[in-house]
């Protein structure tokens, strides 16, 4: 458990917010956020009694929200957007927010787009930057993918750091998941060390849900939503052959979210392999067997798969690393695939397996109307929060309120699956498949 | 504030949970539900801090879950299950889920659908039951609507507990809004007075989300996510004629969340109407002069109003009540396309209105992913409780935590949005409207 | 029966067109278009034996394609778009394809757009023009409306010739219906009076379907899809009520065709009543006594009506008529509504009636897959026949071809439903409602 | 070009039909069909004016349509229907209304399902068959698949013939591909051999529309409708990334109809390649460099292969075939991925690829509106046929006409892409790809 909840800031604000409130001498609900109220990281009752009983202070998390002084001054502010990483249903929205949001609320005209993920920064990449104007974002928030382009991997932070100089940007907001993040705040180190007054603002990117301290990540819930559909068509695929077996994989490479909700809302699903919970593939209560007694008994069957599920069936010597740094997966939907012909055909029992990739599909697509007003609302926070002087945070939410956490915080590990949690008993219920298919 | 959160039971449970958890021996983190253990109202740090200041014990709910011991015994437990009030995204997958859950998981075999709501369970309507099981349940949660039908309106509660007892119910799941809630506690009590062993669920059913003590109903994220895309071409029918309007009238009897939500999640709608914000139409910071001022500089307005905006204007003496008893309200659409007419063909000010009404659309829609993976989770608590011999409760989920909270408490107030919230804040700053139409 | 199918051309076309073919020394199937090939009109061997027989030459039309000479020459020509009357999915596909056409296939860089229609020509309404590249009508195929605006009505012809010539306008395409291409007929008509060489090219547009000669018109297909969905959800409130009786009024002022093709690609619907087909309401085989019959038997009842269908109910006196002169017509869904409601109240018959009105979402959503194929065929030859110096046509497709039109054979007269035809037997075959409700 | 269209019969129609016509006594436009009249194959006035010259009968189609006499009598008529294949959207559509039009119009309730395509007929494979009702099948039309399962491969015409003798069966619909039709044609040969009266009715199934003489095969359009969204979405992935590639293969083993319709839907895609048009990959004019060239200038690129395409560059020796016989192809979109990659890594030419294989999703998902009421009109064309003792014949349509066509004529030849049509030439001006990449 990280010990420090609390989010830098570059200074003292003293600049007067543009921003209004409805009724500013009435006893308002809403305005300005106080940065003492915070937000408990643990809402039972009984770590209640148990932190009073103790006198203990609960972990809380800072309240995001608009602040009445600002550290920047609008007229003199330049802004710098840049999105890393693979794609997720709505980093367009966010964009678009995060210009309307300074330009339209703050005042701040002066916003440049870096192209192509932190490559955008350095010369010899040579990609040019984008102005971006409100009329220039219009609309793209109803596409999927980047107005901004996006790479993997990191960049020399030195040289960031002399780009942000060399362009005069006050704020760099960095629109990625887990290595983005940590690629911020080696730029923020590196802006501290140089003693310099620039805020990095991060909002967190993850298709996968797994950032820790986050209740959900903008564009999960659209990749469920899509996968939804495919798993039904899948599942027709499956109940139109003999034995038939679809096999569809889903994003996830350390944590199984997707596949588990995708699962949890058509509930047709058979069985739910997720890297968090471990299985084989023979013996008694082995993967195929349990698949075959399916078939047996169904004609049909239904898998949903993870990327990052059965790793352990790949020689860990010959895992590659994408630019990322991530490890890439082996391809677990067609070892899945081969390893049930093998068996299925060695012992002469009849199959058919249709396997289903959309991987790409889904994480290009525009995000649902859900995601889009929580990507509106996301990046509203992180202006508030990096106009004020905030800076090395992510703007995250928690029961309900948008929150800053600290980004060695938010990175410090990585959120999963709970193989004896709710959620983990709900895909069990809900599937039927065996509570453990090890030995 | 309702002072009492705990939720009556029949009686002790001694029956064992034909329920298994994965792996039992060792230290879960999720298992059998312990009723001790409960989910904070608020969350804020604050709250915190004064509740143990001054030693009390903040306000909580069950959370909700499955039970180590049961109040029925499933070979003998029949139950009835009645959908009433308007149609919602997602009361079919209520049903089949309550199906399910009952028959797979509790071996409870004997269901039976109450049709056409509170009236199937009176002589006089003539209307039979339907028996429910999970092959006649298979594929209802791709439609929208309700397979068992649902109607309007009280009905006599001692018929109602005559039938119950008529047919041998033990448990009755019934779906519906306020009005329904307040029938089935009636029933609740007139079982008490009998002093008879039937428990009363209720799934809460409202589409406006305007339960209080619950974060979200089901059904409501799928109607403003239809509403987005019908807003997005009210938005084409506006900028495609010279000074274009176009109204959208969406649901909302007594609060505005689906128009709130929606406008959060488009950002394209310029005006906001709902019944918690009082306006006027005239006068020179009214609603009239402001949408003219909107048409003079952009050409086009888009206007989202929920129907129980603006009831001020009509006539109180002649609002009638449909048969749940809800006030029926006036068209306040049609009102305001009449008003804008009124006042600027008096002003000679070119316009066209266009005026859209997709309520009937929206409602009887399939719930979307996330709306069908809630239904069930709340399906699944709700016979958890039941079985348990909890009653007089609804299901409901605060925090992310599913819980139990009693029906008096359910009903005791109307969720409203707060007009010095930070939801209707953040409507004003992303429609750009008038903090003030008043005066 | 129109007696003169042949296209008229401004003059000899002399420049070489800019177009190429892939392999223009091999026997290609197609290729620069031989005007003399034209598409039969009725394909029917009875007709082609009769024909012969008599030694006639039957009717055809001109087939539309690339000309080996233009009459105008790229980089002098200028162009205008402009869209008239009420919107309809695929208008901005239209644009988009012409504007793509000339640019890159003819090298016409000088496009200008029109603002809300005819209008945009006239000074005293003071629209300015809009410059159309193809950067700027790029995505705009994938939003329902129109990126010009329209408007209803007539304007003085003699305005709009000196408006063109001021403008040194070379050729106009005006996308709209029957009123606009009338419009666009006096245009051409008072060109040819004054000897200009101005040519006018008409894309036909009506979500009706209701114009002769021509199979398909665009939009139309999106409109039936989605009144499909809409007509299912209508569906679900009708079953979901005893006795429930939902009513969708469709476009189609003065012909069924959409209410047709829906009905026909959702099995569900029991009664579609269309402009064409005369119908009683009382009386014993009157409509309402038909509907309750089919809600004695059932218990619900879907209705699709078309917007004109039924006008003979109203005072023929007090028919209104709107800016395109087009009959205004009275609202027959809730004519039908109040007699419903009028009969079955004092019969004391028991029903609940929803009524569902989507127009305004239909006409203004994008055009479908299918339709923006279609869309960008029809312009690309539009922009061929002009470019060859055609004239005083419309852009048609007959039997998988696309063809030219004099518009005054377009708009001889409408294309109405036949109720002695194979469509409409085939709608009284899939709803199984009374072949007459008459007397 | 065959020399035989017309439809084979089993004999001499005396029963006389029950379906009715809206007015029988006056003059119709539509009633029972009149099987001298015929739909002309070849539809332009140059053809007519040359066989006219040349005093021949031009080719044509008999008309599909309602027959005043049947040969089979509906009482103790027995129907059986079959579905063979991979999935295609509408097969489930077909069923449904081969059904209902069956049951209700011509009053047969003997029907019975086939499982699992030709496989149902064999003892060994011990599939039971299913009772075929109009409650049965409702609702199926909304799922894509197929309600009876498929298979591939041919049976044993002489045991497929046994068993519809055992089983009694007077009337056999096909609804399958090449593969399909061609074992219903051996199927009736047999009969005829044996003398029996059984009548074979084929709906021609094929997602790529590549039968000829049949203007569109159901599900076709679903398919590159769908297609549409997911190049859109690919489109995305390759504007993404500096240098992004994006591959989209698409269903066509031999005809690339999809892919070049989803191309003239989506105006974004650069490069369609197709069975029909041969190239090369490396070589000057080859597409390789084509490719390098397209990013150069723009940095993206978005390719729609169909699976058939550039089956030259494998072994042909290597090609296995599939259990329907059909060619299986080596997958040209790893292959064409994988020649990128060597060929710009080696010339260290920055790069990122994508690449999607949506088949699955595509084929297996529910048809739109326009197939689906394409498919109700299909499935009723076959059964007025096959009730008149039509045999050995598909339904097709031609110019707007349902028509009747011999199997031996449909399963001629393949429709496939002209290089040297209209449609080719469309798809070049969309792409602006190079007509040529070869050499």
């Amino acid at each position: 458990m990280p010990n420090d909840f609390n989010v830098k800031t570059l200074g003292k604000a003293i600049v007067k917010s543009p921003l209004k409130f409805p009724s500013e001498n009435v006893n308002l609900e809403f305005g300005f956020i106080d940065t003492n109220d915070r937000v408990l990281y643990n809402t039972t009752l009984s770590h209640f009694n148990q932190t009073t009983t103790k006198g203990e202070t609960p972990i809380s998390f800072e309240k995001a929200g608009p602040h009445k002084n600002l550290y920047f001054n609008s007229a003199k502010t330049k802004v710098a957007i840049v999105s890393c990483g693979g794609l997720c249903p709505g980093v367009n929205n966010v964009i678009q927010s995060l210009v309307n949001q300074l330009y339209f609320r703050y005042n701040v005209k002066q916003i440049v787009g870096i192209r192509y993920g932190f490559e955008g920064f350095i010369a010899k990449y040579n990609h040019s930057t984008v102005e971006l104007t409100p009329q220039g974002v219009d609309k793209i928030h109803l596409f999927g993918g980047t107005l901004l382009g996006t790479s993997r991997g990191e960049q020399d932070v030195a040289l960031i750091v002399d780009a942000l100089c060399a362009q005069k940007v006050n704020i760099l907001f960095c629109i990625g998941g887990d290595g983005t993040l940590r690629g911020a705040h080696a730029i923020h180190q590196e802006i501290v060390r140089r003693k310099l007054s620039i805020a990095i603002a991060g909002i967190p990117k993850t298709i996968d849900n797994d950032i820790s301290f986050i209740d959900k990540s903008f564009g999960f819930e659209t990749a469920f939503t899509i996968a939804n559909d495919i798993i039904r068509y899948a599942h027709n695929e499956a109940i139109g052959a003999y034995n038939g077996i679809a096999i569809v994989k889903l994003m996830g490479r350390n944590s199984g979210f997707i596949a588990a909700h995708a699962a949890l809302s058509i509930h047709e699903v058979n069985f739910v392999l997720v890297p968090e919970v471990a299985f084989d593939l023979s013996g008694p209560h082995g993967f195929l067997d349990a698949l075959q007694k399916r078939l047996e008994n169904r004609h049909h069957a239904l898998i949903v798969v993870a990327e990052g599920a059965g790793q352990n069936f790949f020689d860990s010597a010959s895992l590659e690393k994408d630019a990322s740094g991530n490890i890439k997966n082996k391809d677990i939907g067609l070892y899945l695939k081969d390893k049930i012909s093998e068996e299925f055909e060695s012992k002469k029992f009849r199959f058919t397996t249709k396997y289903i990739d959309p991987s790409y599909i889904i994480r290009s697509a525009p995000a649902n109307a859900n995601d889009s007003k929580f990507c509106g609302l996301l990046a509203q926070n992180a202006v508030h929060a990096a106009m004020a002087g905030k800076t090395d945070f992510v703007v995250g939410n928690w029961n309900s309120h948008f929150t800053l956490i600290p980004i060695p915080v938010a990175v410090s590990e990585q959120k999963r699956i709970n193989e004896n949690g709710e959620l983990w008993w709900n895909v069990l219920e809900t599937t039927g498949q065996p509570v453990s298919m090890k030995g």
